[in-house]
Parts: C-alpha cells; structure tokens; sequence
C-alpha cells in the first residue's frame, strides 16, 4: 500500500467529495432544480474554459486576477469561468436571434476563483443561479423573491429572513444627505458592512470618507427609508404569494457590496447565525452588455452551496437523510446459493430499491454482516436453507438487530417505505 | 444589440448546452444515476484542478500532451483532470484509513482534452464511470456487466450488444500463434481494429509486425478461440441474471485499444449502426498502484454520454420528451385579473407542474398566446371574467388549439398525467 507520489492531497482550496458529502449535495441540487423547473426557468451549460477575452477585463482589475488563466497547446489565452454571469452574456449574444426573450435560465455548475483559501471560501465551488433576462416589470421581480422563498422551503430551512432594498432607495438617501454624487456607488458599499460591523464603525468610514455630518445623517435617515416606486410594486406583488410574515422584508440598511446592480437587492439570512447570506441577488439592467452581451434588463439570484449544506448540517434539518445510498445488502449464505441471493437482489433493484450482493460468494456470512455494518447499510437479507425451503427471506434490521421471515413480496413493501 | 467582444464563440471542441440540449443530457445522466445507486453504487466527486505529479506521466507521453497544464497564481504546477480514473486512484491512496473495500464508486463529471476536435470529439465531454475496487471474483464482474445492461435497458436504448472476451484469451491465443511475448500486447492492439478495418488489413499489420505465417494463423484462430477459466465463470453467472439472449456474447476478436486491462474486457455496440462503442470496460488489476493509488485489483465501465445521446436522437428513442422543460403558461387577461394568475400559478407549483406566469401584465393576451408558441410550451391557462366568476380557468392545448373550461383540480389531474 505505498504511494508512488508525494503530492496524493488535493490543492488547497479544493475539495474531494467522497460517498459520505455527496449524498447531502446532490439533494439540495436536485431540490434546487426541481425548483426551479417549477418556476419555469430553463437548464442552460457553459465550457468551463473560454478564452480569456471573453473572461477577464469584466469585473476589474482585482477580480481578472483571480481567474486562473494560461495558453493552451494552441497558444490561446484561456481560462476557467470566474461565475456564471459572463458565460450567459456571451451565449445570450451569441445565440441571440435563436433564444426567446423573456429567458429564464437557471444553470448550476462550479466555478473557479484563485482566492486564498479559508474557512468556507474555496478556489473551487458550485454555483446555483437563476435569472430572468429581457423583462423590466415588478412582477419578475417578486418571481424571483418568490422563487428563493420556495427554493428554501422546499430545503426544509426554516428562520430565514429575505431582506429587501433598493439602489434607488439608497441613492435617494445618499442625495438627501447631500453626497455627492461621484461619491454614492463608494458609499453604499461602505454601507453594506452595517450588519457585520455595526453603526458605530461604519458611520466612523463613512465619516472617514465624506464627512462627520453627512456620515451621522446617513445612518440617521437609513431606518427611516421608504420604497421607491417600483420596489413598492414589487412587495405590493409579493403580498398576493402568501409567503408567511415575517419570510421577507423591506430592509433598507441592505447595501450588498457589488456595483452593478441597478434596482431591487436581496439576500437571504439565517436568525441567530453566523453563516452570512446564504442568498444574494438583484436588478442589474446594464451589466450583461457590459460583459459582451446585448442590451438586456436582467434579475436574478445565487443560491449559496456551501453555506446551505452548512445550515441544514448544523441544524440537522435532514435527520432522516441516509449516510449510505445502498439500502439492503443481500447475502449469500453458501456459494451454492448464490442464484437464490442473485434472484432477490434483481428484484430488489427492479424496484428501485439500492441494493448491493456480497461480491465474494466464500465468504463467511459473519464477514458479510460486518461489512454491512461498516457501511452503515440499514437492512441485509439473509436466504439460508430454511427460508429457501419455505420461500421467504430473512430480513434483518442492521440498527436494532432485530430479523423477521417474510415474503420476498411483503419485504419489497417494507423497504420501499424506509 | 452589437457585441462588444470578437470572440463570442466558444472555444473550438467546446460545447454550450441550450435548454433545448440540456433535457436529454440531464436525463441520460439522472437515469444512469439512478441505475448506479439501484446497483450500490456511491458517487464521488474530485476537483477539476489537480497538482501536475498526479496527472502526468499516467498513460504515457501522447496522453500527456492532451492535459492541459499551467502554473498557477502560486506558480504550482497544476492541470485539469483528463479522466476519472487518476483522480479516483489519488482520492484511494489518500483516504485508504477510511474507505471500506470492496469500494463500488460511480463518477460522472466532466474530463479536458486537447485533442483535435473532429466530429463526434470534443475537448470537454463528461464521463460517467462506474468501477469496483478490491474484489477479484467474477461476481464482480458480472455485476459490472449486468449494470452496463440495466443501464442501457434503463435508457431504452434496443439492439445493442455487448461483446465479452478476455486479455487472457488474446495472450493464450498469441502463445498458441507463437507470437514471441514481448509482442503480444502490440499484436493485441492491433487486432483491437478488426471491426473497422477488416480481416484483410488487420491480418496485413500483423504481417508487417510479426509474420505473414503468424498474422494468418492469428486470424484463423480468433474465431475459434475459447473463454479462459475465469472468463467461463463469469459468463455462467451472467445467465443467472437472466439478460436476454442477444444482449451480451463472448467476441474472441474483441481486444480494446487500451494496454492496462488484464483480464474480462468488454464494450458494447449498436447492431447495423456507425456510431462505435456506447460503452467500455474490463479488469484493471495493476492500474490504480500505477497511476499512484494502492495496489487494488478493479473493474469497471464507462459510458459514453454523448454517443448514447446520438443513438436517443437518432432512433427517436424518446419521443415523449418534452422540448420546453415548461409545461403551462399562465396567461394575464388584464392587469386587474392579475391576482388570479398568480393563484393559479402558485397551485400549480405546489403540485410540481413546471409553470410560467406571463411576466408582462400589461401584454396583450395575442402575444402571451405568441410567447407560448415560439417556445413550445404545450398548454396555456386563461383566466377571463368569465372563467373568474365561474371559478374555472380556460385550458388550452397548443398543439390542437382546442380549449375547455374546467375547474383547477381537474386541470391538475390532466396536467399531471400529459
């Protein structure tokens, strides 16, 4: 068992996802999906790699430096996407005589960012975006409020707030405070830190950056906003969703830290948590002609991954999520029965019920028990001479030991409610 | 509507998948998923990014020059996977403490080659392999066999076959046609292109390469030949899955390409059509200490998901699936009618029917009627003074044009089933 190479670790940053991690993944993705579908929108894909004309240059200097980028064989400058978001800019210029607006993508796959590692923050991550492109109505708007609503719900995550803004909110609030106006995009990204810093630091960087009045007059004026007119439109919709009080709400201290976004802005929190927003999203009605595509108003939303596998870990909000995907593992008593056990595995699987045969028929059945054991496979079935003679099986609960002889029948019945 | 970047195409070997793609792709790979976990399978996931040691020098130098490789930010050598197979052997040797053998793991994730792309090979294609490790018995491969027809039924895929033969039956054979040993696997490896060149070619290769005398008897051989000792006992216990004649045969002549099997080999092939082999596989016994895991004997498969959709498409073996991934729109008479809609489409939601709501309350119900129809979306919900006060909605098929008035549960119960 000795390893030829000294690098066996995956890079820092990266991650393997073994038997044990992808279970929980791959379920709040197929949710996800489902969701999405639901609502509508459309699975789209992108290469992971583009040439880099098409990456960088989009979202500044200090984001282009995050981009792995290098030649290929060819001596083309390439590189792995950084998000999602310029993929589609370039496929909704590229196919734009074929796709039909309003379009509603939703695409799910990872993404590459040269960051420096740390604790939840990868090089390598999965990201779950859903946008509608083409539409400059209210009502997409709240869809996607909406959306994120269901999306959670149907994760099973409770005590979430969605809060909601807007940039015209904020900027109407930087003009009554006499900003200037070359001064309110800096601001209000000042501004975003209120939740983690507090009042006290972040009028003091404000204060910093404009002056001791203005920075006192903003955090005055900030809890007593009002909607703009549209984002009023837009909660005046959510109303006739029925999503519970207290799911969602106008929040107008919400500043979130990019610039692009044009009109409404929301996030998702967790009450009492640490984890961040587990959301984010808005209107961004400029950004996909500035990363190559057409003129095109867009809204949407990323579902954060990581953050949500850590909320429903933490809470234990799936205790009923097997650790391992096989269910029954069937045995086989003496290698002269191994087409007993061959024949109750084939019907298993046929209903769709995962099951596994031990692969070495010479085994001892004590070995075969331990090696379900191990693998923490809830059921085995047992066929010795008895129960082939009466034409049932032992069927055997790995968790409290206890084993009953039923019918084959009545055993599929059994396990295809567990 | 200009573009402001040149390069808005993708990179050529590279593929964007439009919604209209992704349907078939996301079904394939869900139903080999659900294949694979009914078999016991577990997924595994690795990162796309790995350290240049564990990718290189695997498979030889021409294999090297397909990886692409760089230096990262941190001036590590680095370089995207190009299989599942070396990843797979990396996360074995890591984690040995901690993985229980046999160890039966499936994979679908995407691999980068850079390869010349030419029709039917791409630079970026996603594999979906399944292997068992630690188990040498031929239950085992049995096991694999049976999955690779289960999966293949599963996709509906008819008229396949899958040719069965052994590198031990290929080494006995060479012995017999006293092929000196330190040429056997070359001969082997061209004997793999029988199928495509012919007998006559084939024969005359191995004439260059050894003798004419050994080349004719080699061929004379080949369909005499006999499955060896071990081979025969996993052929005996396939016919205790009870696969249909026809869908598996043992193929002396068959010898795959690749030089690391060293026992069962197989692949599977469409009768009567050119697209090659949808899958391929065999014993690898010496291959995961070779590519820097632990000595662990394996068997597996893999299939390939772009060739299985070509069958799909080309057989029209799926006629029922939908183009449009949303099955009803959910139409606005008049702005004040918008309460409604939203209802209905709420309801329809909730009972998982992928539904859309016209996102334009102010649309004329003409080009809500038009949006339905370019994008193929199959039904349409309108909601008219009428319908409100009798408390139906008005379903119309687009496909037929005809339309009835019914209640929303009935209309529930329809929509379910088509």
């Amino acid at each position: 068992m000795k390893n030829k190479g000294s690098k066996i670790q995956p890079l820092k940053g990266f991650r393997d996802f073994l038997p044990e991690d992808m279970a929980i993944r791959q379920k709040v993705i197929d949710t996800l999906r489902e969701v999405f579908e639901a609502f509508g929108f459309v699975p789209l894909e992108s290469p992971a790699l583009e040439y880099s004309e098409v990456l960088l240059g989009k979202y500044g200097k200090e984001a282009d430096k995050l981009v792995y980028s290098f030649k290929d064989q060819g001596k083309r400058d390439i590189g792995l996407r950084y998000d999602l978001t310029v993929p589609v800019s370039r496929i909704l210029a590229q196919y734009q005589n074929k796709i039909i607006m309003p379009f509603k993508r939703y695409q799910i796959q990872p993404v590459w960012r040269a960051e420096k590692p740390q604790k939840g923050r990868y090089r390598e991550f999965v990201q779950c975006d859903a946008d509608i492109f083409g539409v400059n109505s209210p009502l997409a708007d709240a869809e996607i409020i909406a959306l994120i609503f269901q999306g959670l719900k149907s994760l099973k995550l409770n005590n979430f707030q969605i809060k909601i803004n807007s940039r015209q909110v904020l900027f109407e609030l930087m003009a009554k405070a006499n900003v200037p106006k070359e001064k309110q995009l800096r601001a209000i990204i000042i501004l975003d830190k209120l939740p983690k810093k507090g009042k006290k630091l972040v009028e003091q960087e404000l204060a910093d950056f404009l002056s001791s009045d203005i920075a006192r007059n903003i955090i005055k004026l900030i809890s007593k906003a009002n909607p703009d007119n549209y984002l009023q439109a837009v909660l005046d919709l959510l109303l006739k969703y029925n999503l519970p009080a207290g799911s969602w709400m106008f929040e107008p201290s919400l500043a979130r830290g990019l610039d692009y976004y044009t009109g409404p802005i929301f996030e998702t929190v967790i009450s009492n948590s640490a984890v961040g927003s587990i959301t984010g999203g808005g209107r961004y009605d400029n950004l996909v002609s500035q990363l190559g595509g057409p003129q095109l108003v867009a809204i949407g939303t990323t579902f954060g991954l990581d953050r949500i596998i850590e909320v429903i870990r933490k809470d234990n909000l799936w205790p009923d999520l097997p650790t391992a995907q096989t269910k029954v593992l069937i045995t086989v008593f003496l290698p002269g029965y191994l087409d007993q056990s061959l024949k109750t595995v084939s019907r298993l699987r046929e209903k769709k019920i995962n099951s596994e045969i031990y692969l070495e028929p010479n085994a001892r059945l004590n070995k075969q028990l331990k090696y379900a054991d191990k693998k923490g496979i809830p059921w085995v079935v047992i066929l010795g001479p008895e129960e082939i003679k009466e034409k049932k099986i032992l069927l055997k609960n790995m968790k409290t030991g206890d084993q009953e002889k039923v019918s084959l029948e009545k055993a599929i019945g059994k396990l295809s409610q567990n």
